[in-house]
């Protein structure tokens, strides 16, 4: 057993160590995405992982410290989702489509991801500020990169980059977490933000067709 | 005593009622702002509003009465705030960035209304899902409003209200909740939240300035 317990998770230093840290924090994401932090307890996170409850404290102190790796996990999860759909020679439109879009199905498969960041804000706030800062300053750093190179504004920052993440956030919640029948898929959802993002609401006039 | 108890606070029918009735409220949001839902009690509540714990009773059958209650106070409050700074005389585009420009507002002098509305999430779902649906509704409303005038688009709808109203809770919670030292003021992020609601983020070129 390592003897360096700190508040993340040891890492562990063989491929079944890997394999049984992934299988508590599956377990971690059922169990709070269930029954939420106060009702959850690591006994049932052991019992789903079919992971004895011993081996559960080599990797984490406590049931707040899997709360927290598990915040960092789903974060990660989220980015790799959108960074998974991006590639090189997509234009700065059609990486925000399809960064949007992969977040709306991710979440239309992990629905807990919602009720779980959305619980860090009382349980971890810190973990919660962390998760959507890092979002903000990555989609910081692709509207920068577009501006740059002219296919967007030069005079955009944070502010948008906050509002670009809002939106995204909101569409999800309505559509993956909220769906109702005979709502839009996530493709057609993506277009139309993507509009909203590119030419605005202004109505389309013969002089804003072609004009970029 | 009234003996008709409703989930709902008993509508008071004397000046005297609709007081304490307010007291109760702005006490519960100082005592639910403050130590969240599960720390929060009934007679710390009283406390703070200075009534009785039996007119409590009078008013609310229980605590998460009083919490369901209090967040359709604030969900009204929110609106409010928007609505006060409209004016009939607006364009779309004015109405839009006064509205945000009130909420940042808002939610910078009552930095409670997320945690409040956010918790309800967890302590009344319905009430959580009732303030977005409500919200997305005014501005779905605000929105075709103006399309119908020209102002703008025709083809918007629920879709980008909730992309909309995303952007505004995102730029309250950046800008209002986590305020750094520097931030721009509220008017100058409602301004250059309404230039990527108006024209979007592609860049400014020569067929696109006047083109509305």
């Amino acid at each position: 057993m390592d003897e360096t317990q700190t508040a993340e998770a040891n890492v562990p230093r063989t491929e079944r160590g890997r394999k049984t840290l992934r299988k508590l924090l599956d377990a971690a994401r059922e169990e709070f995405g269930e029954n939420g932090f106060h009702d959850a307890s690591i006994s049932a996170i052991t019992r789903r992982a079919k992971v004895a409850l011993g081996t559960f404290y080599t990797y984490y102190p406590s049931k707040d410290a899997i709360f927290r790796a598990l915040v960092s996990d789903m974060s990660e999860a989220v980015k790799q989702a959108a960074r998974h759909s991006i590639t090189n020679d997509m234009d700065a439109w059609s990486t925000e489509r399809a960064a949007l879009q992969a977040f709306l199905e991710f979440a239309g498969k992990h629905k807990e991801v919602y009720r779980i960041i959305d619980e860090a804000e009382f349980v971890a706030p810190d973990s919660y500020r962390g998760h959507y800062e890092s979002i903000a300053d990555r989609i910081a750093g692709r509207l920068g990169k577009a501006a740059e190179a002219g296919e967007m504004r030069d005079d955009i920052g944070e502010t948008e980059a906050w509002a670009v993440m809002g939106m995204n956030v909101f569409l999800g919640l309505r559509y993956a977490i909220w769906a109702t029948e005979n709502d839009p898929d996530a493709g057609v959802l993506a277009a139309r933000a993507n509009r909203l993002l590119e030419r605005g609401l202004r109505p389309v006039s013969s002089g804003d067709g072609g004009a970029v």
